[in-house]
C-alpha cells in the first residue's frame, strides 16, 4: 500500500504498518475506538480505516488533551512502538504525543468497541452510518470488495472485457420479475433487472463480457433472503460448446473469488471466522432429472415431476455432495424449460429439459446459468411460445438477426455469496446500506 | 490471456494470438467480417472479440461452404498461418477449411467492414446493438474497461477500499440537480444523482473509499455533452491536509489511468489515433480569482465578479496552461462559494472562496473535486445558510456527529473523459447504449 499522498500525509502511517517499525516513534491518526483506565494505566485504542492500535501510558499528562473528547473523536498520536504479545497486532505505542483534531461528545446509540455487536438488526441497519465502523461490520462489508476483485481478475485473465450497461430500460418484460416503474420525461421506463439483454447483445462486440453493477427487483418479500437492490456479478461468453462450458468458467471465477478473499482479506477472514470452502477442481454435478430420482431414493421424496427444486432438495442435494464428494459446491443441471427464461437453450436430446444449471453452495443455490439460444429464428419461436410481443425486444433481436454465437454466462449474487460465505443471518447483513420494501434509508 | 475455457474452446486460438503460429495450422472462430473476390483470388476476414484476421484463398472449394452465408455470419477457420506483411497483424491464413456455425443472410444497415464508420450519429444509436460491432466503436468502447481498470489499480494500490452504495434513494436533496423519480412499493423515491454522501459516510468506515458505478441526472438537455445516465468514476480520502491532497491523489489517478491505456490498450489507441496526452508531475494550478485577472489581462474580458467561468474562460485558461507549462492539464482552485454545493469546504483564509478545484483537460472540465466540511456543526451551519431541512439529511449527518475527519474527494465522469480523449464529437458515442431525453432503446 502506498501510504502517502501529497505532503499532507507525509509522517504518518496506517496501523496495520506500525509492527515494522519496533524501538522508533510512529504517528497514526483515526478515530478513538476505546478509552479505558485500570489501576492507573490509561489504554486507549486507535481505529483508522485499515485496523486499530493499542496506545497504553500511566502518565495523565501524556493524555490530558483527550479532555472531553469521547470515543469516534479524531486524533492522532505520535509514540514509541513497542512489542507487546498481548497486544492487538502485537505492537503497542508509549510515550505518548496526542492531538484531538475532531472532538466528539455524543456517544453512539451502539457500541463500537466491544469485541462483537449485538444490536437488534433494526437498529444495526437504521444506524448503518455508524454500526458499519464496528470491527466485524467492517470486515465483512470490506470482502465485498474482494469478490469483486476476484471476480474481475479471473475474468480479465481470460480474455474477458467489463462493460457498463444502461439501469434505465424501456421494457420490464424480461423474465417476468418484478420491475420499479420510473417516470422518464413524462415517459415510463423501468429499473433493470438484470443486464442479461445487454451482456448477450454485447457477445456480439467482445464475445466475452462482464459486468459488477446494481440490480433492482421489486419483490414485495420482506424475508432474510430478499433485498430489492443488489449487486450483480455478470459474465456471458461467446463460442461456448453448452453449459457445460460456462460451468467450467464459473468453477474458476468462483476459485479465483476465494483465492483473492484468503490471500488478501486473511484479517477479515479470520475476525470473522470464516470457514473458508475449497472449490474442486471440477465441481460435482448432477441433472435436474437424476437429483430427483436421488431424493426419492435416499429420502423416500417424490419430487418426481415438480419444474423446480424446493429448499429442502438443495439441501439434500448440498449434504450428499458433501457426503459423497466432500465438495460444497453441486452443480444441478438441466432444469425443466418450462422453469426458465425464454432466451435458454434447450437440451436437444431432452428437450424439454435445459442446458442451464444452478451451482448449490452448502445446499443453497448460490448462481444461475447455461447455455442461450443464439438463432433469430429460435428467438421468434420461443418469443411466440412464451406469448410475448416481438415489438419490445427489438434491438435485443436484431443481435440474433446479425450472427451470435453459441453463448451462456451467468450471475452471482454478492450479497448472497458473502451471506453464504460468512453466515450472516440475514442477506441485508451483507451490504452497506440495503434497500428492502420498508427501508429506503440511510 | 488465458484462452481455453473448459473442453470446448481445446482449438481455438484468438486472432490475436496468431502471429506466435507461423508455418502452423490453427483454428480460428468468429464472424465473417468481409469477403471479397479479386481476379481470383478470395480474401476474408474473420473477426472475433479481440482483433480481425485475413484468410486467402484461389481454390472455390476451400469456401464453397460459404455459400449462402453472408457478413456477420459466425464461422470457423482452419488454416496454415503464413507471413503477409500487408495483412492486418502482418500475418494471414492459407490452405483453408470452412465452416458456417450459423449463417447469416441479412445485411447489416450500417456497414461493418469499412475502415470507417459513417452512418448519421442518429442512425449508429438506433442501431447499436450492431454498430457497436465495428471496429473503431468497438475500440472506442474497450478502452471504457481500460479507465475503469486504471482507475481502480491506482486506488487500490493506495488502500482504497471499492464500494457499491445504492442507487435508490429517499431524498432528492443533494445538490438541486434534477432527479429521476421512482414508485417505490407505493411511496416515491429517486434515483441517485451520485454516491456523494454514502462515499463520504463510507469515509468513516473505510477512510478511502471508492465506486464505479451509474449515476442518474433528470437534466432535460439534449446537447451533445449531455447523457442522462453515466459511469462516475468516484473517490473520497480521509486525513487530508485540504483540497491540494485531493489534486495530488488525482494526479496520481489520471496517470494511471493513461499509463493503463497505453500499456494494456495500444491496439485500440492507435486505431482511434488517440494523442495521448502527458501528466505533468505536478499539474500547474491557478487561483478562479487569478484565474479571472489573467483573463482580462491576457483578452481584455472583464470576467471578474462572475461566480463561475464560462467555457470560453476555460478555453482560453486551457490555451494559457499549454503554452506557459507544456501541461494538457490544469487545476483552477477556490471556486466561490456560493456556486458550489453545502457541504464544500471554505478557504478558512477568504471565506467567499471554497476549497474546492476543477480540473481543466484541453480547455474543458473534466473532473470536479475539493474538500468537504468534515464537522457536525459546519454541516448544521451551512443547510441552514442554504435553506434546506435537517430531516431527509438525518442519516448524513450522523456521520459528522459522529466523528469524520478532514476529507474530500472527486468525481470523473468516464464518458466525458473518453470523449475528451478521443475527440469523438458527442458524448453519445463514449458510451455502449445512452439515455438521453428522447432514448431509452436500445
Amino acid at each position: 500500500m502506498q501510504f502517502q499522498i501529497g505532503q499532507a500525509s507525509t509522517q504518518r502511517i496506517a496501523t496495520t504498518q506500525v509492527k515494522a517499525y519496533v524501538g522508533q516513534r510512529v504517528r497514526v491518526e483515526g478515530w478513538l475506538h476505546s478509552l479505558r483506565a485500570m489501576g492507573g494505566i490509561t489504554f486507549l485504542v486507535l481505529r483508522d480505516g485499515w485496523g486499530i492500535l493499542q496506545a497504553v501510558t500511566e502518565h495523565a499528562e501524556e493524555i490530558a488533551s483527550l479532555e472531553g473528547a469521547g470515543v469516534e473523536s479524531i486524533i492522532a498520536i505520535e509514540g514509541l512502538v513497542v512489542s507487546e504479545p498481548q497486544a492487538p497486532g502485537s505492537v503497542e505505542l508509549h510515550e505518548l504525543q496526542l492531538e484531538v483534531l475532531v472532538p466528539i461528545t455524543e456517544v453512539p446509540l451502539v457500541s463500537l468497541n466491544k469485541r462483537t455487536i449485538t444490536a437488534h438488526i433494526g437498529t444495526l441497519l437504521d444506524s448503518a452510518v455508524v454500526t458499519n465502523r464496528h470491527p466485524t461490520r467492517r470486515a465483512l462489508l470490506r470482502l465485498e470488495a474482494g469478490v469483486m476483485a476476484g471476480f474481475r481478475g479471473t475474468l480479465q485473465a481470460r480474455g474477458f472485457t467489463e462493460i457498463q450497461t444502461p439501469k434505465i430500460v424501456a421494457s420490464a418484460t424480461e423474465s417476468g420479475a418484478n420491475v420499479f416503474k420510473l417516470d422518464y420525461f413524462g415517459r415510463p421506463a423501468y429499473l433493470a433487472q438484470s443486464p442479461q439483454f445487454y451482456k448477450q447483445i454485447m457477445v456480439g462486440v467482445f464475445e466475452r463480457v462482464f459486468e459488477v453493477g446494481p440490480v433492482f427487483r421489486a419483490e414485495p418479500h420482506d424475508t432474510t433472503r430478499h433485498i430489492n437492490e443488489y449487486v450483480s456479478l455478470d459474465a456471458e461468453c461467446g463460442f461456448i460448446e453448452n453449459h457445460f462450458t460456462v460451468m467450467a468458467l464459473l468453477r474458476d471465477v468462483l476459485a479465483g473469488i476465494l483465492t483473492t478473499l484468503s490471500e488478501q482479506y486473511g484479517a477479515e477472514l479470520d475476525l470473522l471466522r470464516v470457514q473458508m470452502p475449497t472449490v474442486p477442481i471440477e465441481i460435482p454435478h448432477i441433472h435436474f432429472a437424476e437429483a430427483q430420482e436421488l431424493i426419492l431414493k435416499l429420502h423416500k421424496v417424490d419430487v418426481r415431476g415438480e419444474p423446480d427444486l424446493s429448499p429442502q432438495d438443495e439441501r439434500w442435494l448440498g449434504e450428499w455432495a458433501l457426503k459423497e464428494f466432500g465438495s460444497d459446491f453441486l452443480f444441478v443441471t438441466g432444469y425443466p424449460m418450462r422453469k426458465r427464461p425464454f432466451y435458454t437453450h434447450p437440451d436437444l436430446q431432452r428437450p424439454e429439459y435445459s442446458n442451464s444449471f444452478d451451482l448449490l453452495f452448502r445446499g443453497t443455490e448460490l448462481v444461475t446459468g447455461g447455455q442461450r439460444l443464439h438463432r433469430y429464428a429460435d428467438y421468434l419461436a420461443a418469443l411466440e411460445k412464451a406469448q410475448l410481443p416481438l415489438e419490445p425486444f427489438a434491438s435485443y433481436l436484431e443481435a440474433f438477426k446479425y450472427g451470435m454465437p453459441p453463448h451462456g454466462g451467468f450471475a452471482i449474487g454478492s450479497e448472497r455469496l458473502l451471506m453464504q460465505l460468512t453466515g450472516v443471518s440475514n442477506i441485508k447483513l451483507a451490504t452497506t446500506f440495503p434497500r428492502d420494501m420498508n427501508r429506503l434509508t440511510p
